[in-house]
């Protein structure tokens, strides 16, 4: 085990909103009872002032950081997570769940349905970015923490960041939403509409009833395909793969796997069928697609801002074109019209939107000194650690 | 009829190669007979010196201009093919030809295999751009033409034309490669084979044999539909849909279409499936993945164009990032480096990769000056028309 690393860790869950009363949607339906899966890494202060809530991305889950006993996979944020990393476990009690409708132990479409006894399937109520935050402000005050030092997270996270702090103003010191955008564009609703297409072209789908027989694999590995040309740039394929065959030194002339990039995207698309619901793929991307928070303030984004007290740190990458820098500085700057306390910073990175998982040095530097000055400010004034 | 129209067109063929001789392949197999369905607009002069090579894109036709009796639709490049437009048909006489592996009446797996009596389907051989132009220059030929005055296309069609000017240099004047790569990057590759996946992974593909039932509409709708993502830009879906609803004035809470950009890309994918055929859509776009200029020249773009002899205008747009501006520069400075004529135009336009079919405009301003120079300087010296 590494000395920076936050070593063996385990999933927990938390059950809540048991029927009749049950999560009041945004749809309309209550859901429950509800389980959130989530994990925690540090050690929460006497305060409780030095939690922070980390934010999974569309494919993410509890498992932020660490390994599992059983398992010598480190977390999906491992990089940015530990003794010394970013969010620093020697400071901070770092959370992180599953989002409600995800498929690793939180409750979502895979999850049985109390009333039938089977797998909700596409009766589970379709889900929003404010019913996730919904039911994490439940785990949160579950765990005693009456205000979170932080939120943070990339993509779908910074979405959920930005929920955060305009649904419960007082709950939450600062905001770190990356790569992120206040309203998904028409091109990244058009991505993710095809991907559900290709999901539910699949016979195996059978309208969502398919947990008693063979998964919609073939769909959901096209979908996962699309995506993962969305979450690279132009040049980093272009640098990871180029036009590189894959196993052969000429051209194939036939439609078997020529290329390097073909084989990679093949791969992505095999090994996400095997540990993701494509249901809960269904429902995640039209929670994404949903979003918009100006509609908080009746179609102004202004309006919607006006309670939020938090501090932010926004980071956008130079090559994320699924979430580029300008939908990020359009967050910044409605906040700073707010007077808000607000770090607006794009970095250099040719890795495109995936940058948020992959570029630590200089989200370390930033992340680090920005929870730092919030801690040190806002939580124990003068008191120095 | 308006009066810059070429007015009632029809659609002819032309069929060549027939066994045992055949098309010889890249590949290595022959192919025969060989038929290309063409239309012309325009007179051939005396001389034989005014014939333009029109070159379409990956689901275009033989049908560029005018219209045909039973129907009111104009041919694909009407703006830009027709008495006083880009392609003057009072000047030139214009060709277009349906590409090799086509389906609306060139030879491509919907035609009928000799040796069979049945489709080709896949056993269709794998053809290349370079097989495409072969097929087009046996066309040329055919219709008494030594030398082209010009080739122009965009897109896939612009990779024909760089094809034609190193292939028979002796044999065309003048080139306009438009919206083109000489080498499809890994991003581009990435998409195509999503697309074709999406068509293999539909059960009624069923290797490709379908032409007794049911064709593959659900898989070929889902590559048309990432298609069409990659044709606009950011900020064109922005302009034309942004996040309005389709037919509702609140969300749907279900998997119904919300967006106005979910029921654009349904309509293209569904009036897709009604025209094209899923195997064609295979072979094209994997003869658009294996074009690499460079190849020609061992792997060096230079060498590859040591025997070009053509003058150039190369378009490019700023918003089309299926083929950047930069991809068409190199192409410029390695022709340059040649000392050849070269005009190079970057054309601002918010329509993405799609301009090269909708602005008129500065493409018909350039287009119609380089030919008319081209005409005038080469063909007929200082004789003014």
């Amino acid at each position: 085990m590494q000395k920076d690393s936050v070593g063996i860790v385990e999933t927990k869950s938390f059950t809540f909103a048991a029927p009749p009363g049950g999560l009041a949607l945004e749809c309309g339906d209550t859901l429950g009872p509800v389980t959130l899966a989530y994990e925690t890494y540090g050690t929460l202060d006497a305060e409780r002032s030095n939690a922070v809530l980390i934010l999974h991305a569309l494919s993410g889950d509890a498992h932020a950081a660490g390994c599992h006993a059983d398992d010598t996979r480190v977390g999906w944020w491992d990089i940015m997570i530990g003794p010394g990393k970013a969010f620093d476990t020697d400071r901070y009690f770092v959370i992180c769940a599953n989002c409600l409708g995800g498929c690793t132990g939180s409750t979502g479409p895979s999850s049985t349905n109390p009333a039938t006894g089977r797998c909700y399937a596409m009766d589970f109520p379709v889900i929003t970015i404010g019913d996730m935050v919904k039911a994490q402000k439940a785990l949160v005050e579950h765990l005693g923490i009456g205000k979170l030092l932080a939120v943070a997270g990339g993509s779908m996270g910074g979405m959920e960041a930005l929920e955060w702090v305009t649904a419960y103003p007082d709950s939450v010191r600062a905001a770190i939403p990356i790569a992120t955008t206040s309203h998904l564009s028409a091109q990244g609703i058009a991505f993710n509409e095809v991907g559900r297409q290709a999901i539910m072209a699949d016979p195996d789908w059978k309208g969502g009833n398919y947990y008693d027989g063979e998964p919609p694999n073939r769909g959901l590995a096209i979908a996962r395909m699309i995506g993962h040309i969305t979450y690279l740039s132009d040049e980093s394929m272009r640098k990871k793969f180029g036009r590189r065959l894959q196993d052969r030194k000429e051209l194939s002339f036939d439609f078997l796997t020529d290329f390097q990039v073909e084989s990679y995207l093949h791969h992505q698309g095999d090994i996400f069928t095997q540990r993701f619901d494509a249901n809960s793929y269904l429902y995640i991307t039209k929670a994404i697609d949903y979003f918009d928070l100006a509609e908080k303030g009746g179609g102004s984004l202004d309006r919607a801002l006006a309670n939020v007290t938090a501090s932010f740190l926004i980071i956008a990458f130079s090559s994320d074109w699924l979430y580029p820098a300008y939908q990020n500085k359009e967050i910044a700057d409605a906040l700073r019209a707010h007077n808000l306390e607000v770090s607006y910073c794009v970095l250099d990175s040719s890795y495109g939107h995936d940058a948020f998982l992959l570029e630590s040095t200089h989200q370390t530097h930033l992340i680090s000194h920005f929870l730092r000055h919030i801690y040190d400010e806002h939580v124990h004034g003068s008191h120095c650690r």
